[in-house]
């Protein structure tokens, strides 16, 4: 184990890392040829554009003005000015809500840590328990943690009471937590503009009926039960055809461009291809006219294939958008039961347009419980299972099989330094490889499953992580050996032996998980920052795909917050805080820093960079409290694991009370808040439908929802540039009145904002 | 262990004590003194009188009518020929329902009977293990089942098969009957004729208002957020106190009666009471002078509580029953959330008037939560612990205690055969008194629980009687000691050793538990049917109480279904059933001879005797469904646990699919089914409304509800029928359309009905 002196260097270096991750990150985003890959999100709010053209040539490319780089700290201050209300009507409620995770943080674990240092260190301090014990190595962090107290001392009531203090402390941080992003999503959806989805419902599973198609059908069905409400609908088509095909034209667009802009360059020589797979093999032809001819073959057939989507009854699925005439007619559209039989005429909150998934409007009741189940097997496998084919894989991928594969290779396998180093990688190759596909792969899950919604999508994503996460990483780590290892030798144990084994590991992990926080968290969010991928491909695609000023906005990859995978590593970090707080006190300064850290520099990224794909209004916080209560169930569990160990046989009524609380609380909160998270109340949809008809009584909502609701393939070569966005700057926001509330002082004006970004 | 002789002995006694039940009862039926007590349904109804005056007053109490005793066994045949539909009219859905759940017993289990006998007997009978072992008593009944097959035998195939078989049977037969009920409340919704509960939505937790009184913030509520539909509400006054003082006078008042007819019979003495507690002591009064003038003191006191209740603001309680225009208008305020906080303005379906738990109506969210917490950690100490309390009565009340408290008792004590008669009854009583109590403080904890409605009471009681049932008779039976001993033992055992542990205990208990289902199930309907208790009270009462036709009336206990305490009876049945199908076969025809005879019995019963509280509409039975595959689980795990002691590993991967499958099973049902016990689909409630307004365009549905939601006691004096009567006694039923469905020849008309009856 190590000592504190190891853990200093160890932070020592992981601080050096991410400080020239930072400085990287500081000089690059001053180069104005980096102010795309850096500030995406102005350039798609219109607000900033590319730099102009009477500077010098050189300074379009490098930012000479040594000033610029004395104070090329001051990003971090920046990130921190724009108050709340702005920040949500800039960057969305979803980002502001998910940057608040890592406040929470926060709030937690700083109060914890001062407490923890004040009573739990000294206590652990003096126990002189690990003096005694000549023969045992022992470190200075074991000093500090419980593992220096004497079995049956007095002394455990100390950690009992403080791991309810803390137990309290979350309770309270957490309630207060969700009350205020209850009322933030409830101002949100309010002080909205209008907006399609207020007035729309989804309805899915629409019975066939033999006299009349889908939309007449839909229509017949809520004029007659929703007389005085129902405005109009919009049929879904299947296009996913069509969407395939667009996407493939869009693809030899690109290449097109290439070898347009390297003939350009080149004059000389005409670019060539050939015809076969990815241009490998094949006759030989023009490229450029070759791809001409493909894109307008393309076209034709884009065109048969729309004639035949929109003409065809059979393409259209059996699901559509239902509008209302007011946002109360929706909201009690999508809050009750249509016909006796729940599986048809199903009813839900329209998704946003941009957020619907549309592959997944026409699946029957019965084959979505099919594919839950299925799925949930399929989870519990790859959870408990997923380093057999990486096994498999890695024994495959060994140095007999290369040599067998790629002969040419062998003479070069047998120099003995470089098999070596191929056995040492290989086994980790695989392994990494799986990890990085790993979201992707739970996406897919998640898509087969049947959400109809990218946010759901994301939601149910993140679910799954997040177990994989507590399995495979945090109870891999603390109990040696694969989940399947774990799984069996759990099967042989009772209950309350399995808290018992995992929590005595508990003391004796914590020097690998401070490692662990310093290189995953602290460097991790410093590579964040730097974008250091986006910035390869703007470049790559700025030299070789870029021919006007629009291509150049397509080549910006601004990216957005991976809910489905960062949210459950944010757990994580929640997870450890809380186990450790009782056991190890000396993880939560690093934990505290992590968050600290990571919120400033998420900040700082939705700020300027990144670009959401939907809005849901922060309907991911219940998750995201639900699980910040199971990390805290299991804290639980295992404190009193370890302390049953330690023989405080009397110390267990008291711990057992802890996780009843907890899973209480969580069904209280529950009870208390998450419908706000589910449903639109009707208070609120009658508040806005009356104030709506005081203002615009002339609106005319049929020509507004006309086109809210159509598959994105059909329309047709304009951008697509999120409603929400457009209406953002045809409001420019009201400055005076934030000023006064928040008290704080940005001119919301292009040079307010570049203020806040330089 | 019992051999197939001593089985079949006690067979025949129970069946014997059952056939004497039974005698008795087609014996004391017959006599017209006991009418009352075997067929009160109908003198509810009014369609059953008094014997007439003009017979002899021998044949008013004694039947010498010798041709009727002939056939004394037809109310057999009679109970079974009334057709269904009828059935729901005369009884109500939920005793429809409640008696099907019998015939899915037999539904379910005739055929797995056969089976077994036909598959699993053989293979069973063929093992030969037990033969070979000449050191061990076996009997026949275990040569019948699976311990009769050596270790590692691939003959287990054959059980395992047939596992999968019955459960796919259950699946089957239960889905088609859940479809079957949901069908059956819907129509029975539908056709009901016009209740106060369809329009009306009891809203809770009225949130303060510091400018309104409830009555009037309820008004504007409604009226602001449900603009076109509402109508009216009623307010809830705390009317407890009040309704305690109405009991105490029909207390006083029955007494009165007691006096008044002691004082006819014999008017030579005039009765006297005391003054004191339950007139045991105080000073001699004469008794009707007394009573007399009790209850003019008591009749002021209530007419003074009654003003006060209803003048008093501080007695409106934070609850209303708010009353709409249309079905479609409450169907959607009951399903919707009206406000952002979902703890306030909570909405919804009413239950029916009579149905009501009124002292439930006003507690708040916060305080519900936290009764759900206490009284579910109550129900875990009752389950676990139950016996340590009745471990110390029994303590105190041994043999030296009762010489303490009543020392004269002293000689009788010490004669030896009464002693040991003491000391082996007493602990007996104790538990049998508590069995007794179990019910009714079940019943208490759910009324802490807040719940508003009889029903629901009692389906939350039955919850919690089923875990008893399931850890301390089933489970207790199987593992010896007590629930807190198992507790113990299989906190220390791993989640795969449990099984395995009960298990291998099934095959063993098998002659016990057949020996139970003959005693409590086949006796103890038998003794059902007799109803000896309210036969013996019914002549009591008709005794000292009676004076008027409506006194006799009242003297009648028709009694109801009791939900909460014999559903969970019968779920332990189902899983008897299930668990020892693949195990002992030979229990099956027990389990299906108390379906069939149960079935037969509760349909005589629900004709002739009882009348339900109120009328769910058979809401109860996702609950049930739920139970049964609760079973159906704890069959496959035992069976699952039970086989792999036995070294048949390679078994073990189908048989862990079985339970995935059935939760899997119960999860589509609730999805496919359940919210049609939840909700009023609007489209049902549109077709209702449209409906009435075509036939009935006049109705003032104001006045019709202008009286129905009034607390009880506030109805003065008139006698309380519950409204689905009266409206089914003035619309009499039509015969001819049944008969052409059902192909049954009763007339609907008195004669048809004592055709049924007698």
């Amino acid at each position: 184990m190590a000592n504190l002196q190891d853990i200093g260097y160890s932070a020592a270096i992981n601080l050096l890392s991410a400080l020239a991750f930072l400085i990287a990150f500081a000089m690059l985003r001053l180069q104005p040829i980096n102010d795309r890959v850096y500030f995406p999100k102005w350039y798609l709010k219109g607000i900033r554009s590319s730099p102009t053209r009477a500077k010098a040539l050189v300074s379009k490319f490098v930012n000479l003005d040594y000033r610029t780089y004395c104070k090329f700290w001051n990003w971090m201050p920046a990130a921190l000015k724009m108050p709340e209300p702005e920040l949500i009507d800039h960057a969305g409620l979803d980002s502001v809500v998910y940057i608040r995770i890592y406040l929470l943080g926060v709030k937690i674990f700083v109060p914890i840590t001062i407490l923890a240092f004040g009573v739990l260190v000294p206590v652990n301090w003096t126990g002189g328990t690990l003096e005694h014990m000549k023969d045992l190595t022992f470190s200075d962090v074991d000093k500090l943690s419980i593992s220096n107290i004497p079995s049956e001392s007095p002394r455990f009531w100390a950690h009992v009471g403080m791991s309810f203090v803390f137990t309290f402390w979350t309770f309270y941080v957490v309630y207060k937590e969700y009350k205020t992003i209850a009322t933030m999503r409830l101002r949100f959806l309010a002080s909205e503009s209008r907006r399609p989805d207020q007035f729309t419902v989804l309805v899915r599973n629409v019975p066939p009926d033999p006299d009349e198609s889908v939309s007449e059908h839909v229509e017949h069905f809520f004029f007659v039960n929703h007389p005085n409400h129902y405005l109009t609908h919009h049929v879904v088509h299947n296009a996913n055809k069509l969407a395939s095909l667009v996407a493939k034209k869009k693809s030899l667009r690109n290449w097109l461009t290439y070898y347009q802009n390297k003939y350009q360059r080149n004059p000389s020589t005409k670019p060539m291809t050939k015809t076969g797979f990815f241009g490998l093999w094949g006759t030989k032809v023009d490229a450029i006219d070759w791809y001409l001819s493909e894109i307008e073959k393309l076209s034709q057939e884009e065109e048969a294939e729309r004639e035949k989507v929109l003409r065809d009854p059979k393409s259209v699925i059996p699901a559509a958008f239902v509008s209302f005439k007011s946002r109360w007619g929706a909201a009690v559209c999508a809050q009750t039961e249509q016909t006796s039989n729940p599986t048809i005429w199903l009813t839900e909150r329209a998704p946003e347009p941009r957020d619907v998934y549309w592959d997944n409007l026409a699946i029957p009741y019965f084959e979505l419980t099919i594919r839950r189940l299925l799925m949930g097997v399929a989870l519990f496998f790859l959870v408990f299972f997923f380093m057999i084919p990486i096994a498999i894989v890695q024994s495959l991928a060994n140095i007999e099989g290369i040599q067998k594969a790629f002969p040419f290779l062998k003479p070069l396998i047998e120099v003995k330094s470089i098999k070596s180093l191929i056995q040492g990688i290989l086994p980790g190759i695989a392994l990494k490889i799986f990890l990085i596909l790993l979201p992707s792969i739970l996406m897919f899950m998640s898509k087969i499953e049947g959400f109809t919604s990218l946010s759901s999508l994301d939601r149910r994503s993140a679910a799954k992580y997040h177990f994989f996460i507590l399995i495979n990483v945090f109870l891999g780590s603390i109990v040696a050996g694969t989940a399947l290892e774990q799984l069996k030798s759990f099967m042989k144990q009772s209950a309350t032996e399995i808290p018992k084994t995992i929590g005595v590991s508990i003391p004796m992990k914590a020097t690998f998980f401070i490692t662990y926080i310093m290189v995953d968290g602290w460097a991790g969010i410093a590579a964040e920052i730097l974008r250091l991928v986006p910035l390869v491909m703007f470049h790559l695609k700025n030299t070789f795909l870029v021919k006007t000023e629009q291509d150049r906005d397509q080549a910006m990859d601004p990216g957005s917050l991976e809910f489905a995978t960062s949210e459950p590593r944010i757990q994580l970090y929640f997870l450890l805080g809380l186990v450790y707080a009782a056991v190890t006190p000396l993880l939560l300064p690093f934990i505290v820093i992590f968050f600290s850290f990571a919120y400033l520099v998420f900040r700082h990224q939705i700020i300027n960079v990144y670009d959401q794909k939907y809005e849901s209004g922060a309907a991911f916080w219940p998750d995201v409290h639900r699980r910040l209560l199971i990390g805290l169930v299991i804290a639980q569990l295992l404190l009193l694991g370890l302390l049953s160990t330690k023989g405080a046989a009397e110390l267990t009524p008291c711990l057992i009370a802890q996780p009843i609380l907890t899973i209480w609380f969580h069904k209280f909160c529950k009870g208390r808040f998450e419908s706000a998270f589910l449903t639109l109340p009707l208070q609120d949809a009658m508040v806005r439908d009356t104030l709506e008809r005081a203002t615009e009584p002339k609106l005319n909502l049929r020509t507004y929802l006309q086109d809210a609701y159509i598959h994105p393939v059909f329309k047709r070569d304009e951008p697509v540039t999120p409603q929400i966005l457009d209406e953002e700057v045809n409001s420019p926001l009201v400055a005076t009145k934030r000023k006064s509330t928040t008290g704080n002082s940005i001119k919301i004006s292009s040079e307010g904002i570049s203020e806040v970004i330089s």
